[in-house]
């Protein structure tokens, strides 16, 4: 059913995308337009991702999860950075922390906590990911915001670029050590190991690599379309810089994921749910941020890892709310309250920033 | 024992608060006069609630416990935005926030860990209130806080509002979680039904009622006559707003709470002590705060949810504490200590500030 | 070995430093010579105090470790003090802190991790240290630092006295909870009882305490040689007084304990190796920042308990991350690279400052 919902979007939204850009239709119906396309195809890749995952084996899969859960956000912000609208991507980064962490799973949380008393999620997984939320928000990201408000401009972009390598380097250090070294001792990897045997791929290794380069492509193509859009929505409704990014592009940019987060709670596959949701945002935080950070040296504005005061202190309450949260491997509805009522309070406050 | 001393404290006390508020008595006098009376009617309306709370059985009694638990600290801080001193009612909250989790906890903790070796408490209440303490102090305090900073004050007061509503509505949630979807899994809870049960009230329904609206209405005169006081003790002592909202009203307004929650330790019901301790600084971060902006809003002077830098840090610093040292379910003299020591030198900070 | 190379960098360090002094060598080459000596005698001094601790039994040899575990940074300080340069002792109480917890524990993590999967410390003395580490550093750091925004000097300098007294009162009540009332509940005190029946002194107590008291003076002589190669060190390599203390007086200071620990992990005596990092940055924090600042008050200029903000940051910053990776009482090679990783980027911070 959702497929079918993602394949309209899809095969409703990119021609009509191509059209507008050829015929100049008004902005306003484009970021609709592009908003559309991009949730749709979004849908595909991750179909496309899971099965080259199964027929590639868990390690491969892993890596390939890894690698492509948020490629979608990261071409978008590719093209934002190339139309030189650094504050938007940093927002946007915010956005998938703080939507990630608080939005997917409160709901995911509160969805499934109705239907069940209490779900259980595997404590090594949730004391792994908490140690690279620290690590990733209140290390790496609070340190270049302190120390460079008594550093130049240069100064503070080369310690960016420093601790951007850093982070790269530790979490291909912790792939290999969650696929590697410590295989089997995570309960999610271990049922991965157990269901991917059982499971049957949905597509052939032709056909997803196929639609994965095609949907790539095309996101690539409705993104540019839609980082023109930006502008308009400034203008029109008041919106600024960071709410566009922090609630806007945070919530096209990661759709699809969070579908398939709160459907998991609902089947109560908790583990797996609560792994999209905190290892998507280490990847962002850990991953597609820091090279953000090294591919905007070749673009018009090179990126610091600076964000703005509220961004940065919403990311760090999130991080506490969120490892206090889950560090008894247990969930309930009102702890999803909790997530999202901590949601709405920062949605409001960007709104009025 | 300590029943008589509250009766004496006010049959004594609120009829010379009443001498001195016709003959104009000095308002040093007064304040002596306003603390003793407040502090033995707070005891009887704590013993009404009680009473009230086992003749109602355990849900309606959570609920009234739940909205009169600090019934006399919400009183005195209406009375004093009356007199438009929103900095004090900020104050006092603080203050009541750090009396409980610090100083009250703390000496819980000490005076029960030097008859026992180690006191157990729930697990489960603990990591319930350490999510809602980390939602209250660490997101929704230090969001309106950091964003207020490049709002205009108008915008500030709406975001204020926002979250006030928000948190309101989450601490009814949460009491909804706690009384009706999962009761029996919390231990304070459950061990209530058990004793209520066996349990005969102190007073009728009837004289209960009469107790506590008697009660209600002598702490709403009173405090009228102690606000009256505070510009006087600033400008005799030197103590600043933030000194005598922090320290002497929060102590005032908590002392018969205070010192049953220590009474509890002591014999050995830490359970309660720490539920005690923990939910009345919930109740006055997600209910009597938010209550307060809102009523603000028919007052001379409206009251944003901002607190003075020094407050927050204070607050946030003696939650991780709190949390941090709960996390185990048990407590020692030396973590009682521990917790004083905080208490003490925030104490020192607030009054040479 | 290790021992045999402490004698080399003594018997060789000290004769030249002495030489040096004398013959008005430069201050590059004297910085090198004060190093390596205060390497070398600070190795001395832990197995004289190692000895004496085993010849006291466990009470009185808690004391002495507890007392002269970090005697060497506590002479450099005093120097450093005398010399009027309070940024570096400030710097340096940091470096210690940051060193002991992230680098040192870090590479215990690392190494001890590269041959056991997984390695179990106790989750007792875990805990314990976590609260006082969360008081420390949360609390009674960050309350001068945010609070002295809006004193004069002698306000904060008085606010920095009172926190010392409690600090340091805290610590002995500490120390009394581990050695008499509750000894024997502590994981790591048990072993020792053990252990340090069976072990016998490597000196007998006369040795060790001429050992002690020669290697103490001497230390103090170097330190001051090494203090006035200080100023030199800025000028030529540009290293500010920040970089000085952070990185480079704090290793010098607590090299010959990094290596212990370091060691000791490696052994799988994981217990014992936290013990050492962890306990010794709550030494620093608790027993010698405080002394440091009292002594102060007899120097050219007084030290309040004042870092500067990203000192601050940094400390809490490692704190949580420690807090949070040793909460479980297990480490992996993984969780000791994150650490190390934020000790890196801390680093590069401190170095472009």
């Amino acid at each position: 059913m959702l497929n079918r919902l993602f394949a309209i979007l899809v095969f409703a939204g990119v021609p009509l995308v191509l059209a507008g850009a050829f015929l100049n239709w008004s902005d306003m119906i484009m970021f609709v337009l592009c908003c559309i396309s991009i949730i749709g195809l979004s849908g595909y890749i991750g179909r496309a991702t899971e099965s080259l995952a199964i027929v590639s084996g868990p390690r491969i899969g892993g890596l390939l999860n890894a690698t492509f859960g948020n490629a979608v956000e990261l071409i978008i912000s590719i093209f934002t950075l190339k139309a030189g609208m650094v504050g938007i991507v940093l927002a946007s980064l915010t956005g998938s922390v703080l939507g990630n962490l608080l939005l997917v799973l409160g709901l995911s949380f509160f969805a499934g906590g109705i239907k069940f008393k209490r779900q259980n999620f595997s404590l090594l997984d949730a004391r792994y990911n908490s140690g690279l939320l620290i690590f990733a928000v209140i290390v790496a990201f609070v340190i270049p915001e302190i120390f460079s408000m008594s550093m130049d401009e240069q100064t503070t972009l080369n310690l960016s670029i420093g601790i951007a390598v850093i982070l790269i380097i530790l979490y291909l250090a912790g792939l290999f050590f969650k696929l590697v070294t410590h295989r089997g001792v995570f309960a999610s990897s271990d049922k991965n190991v157990d269901e991917e045997e059982e499971e049957t791929p949905e597509w052939t290794k032709r056909k997803s690599i196929l639609v994965l380069l095609l949907a790539t492509v095309t996101v690539a193509f409705v993104s540019e379309q839609l980082v023109h859009t930006f502008e308009m929505l400034g203008e029109k409704f008041g919106w600024t810089e960071l709410f566009i990014g922090v609630i806007i592009v945070a919530i096209v940019g990661n759709a699809a994921e969070h579908v398939s987060a709160i459907t998991l709670a609902v089947k109560n596959k908790m583990d797996v749910s609560v792994e999209l949701a905190v290892g998507s945002t280490l990847q962002v935080a850990m991953f597609v941020a820091p090279i953000l950070v090294l591919v905007s040296l070749i673009m018009p504005e090179p990126m610091a890892l600076v964000f703005t005061v509220p961004e940065l202190v919403a990311m760090v309450a999130a991080s506490l709310l969120v490892i206090n949260l889950c560090n008894d491997g247990e969930s309930n509805w009102f702890e999803g309250l909790i997530l999202f009522a901590a949601y709405l309070i920062m949605g409001i406050g960007f709104y009025f920033l």
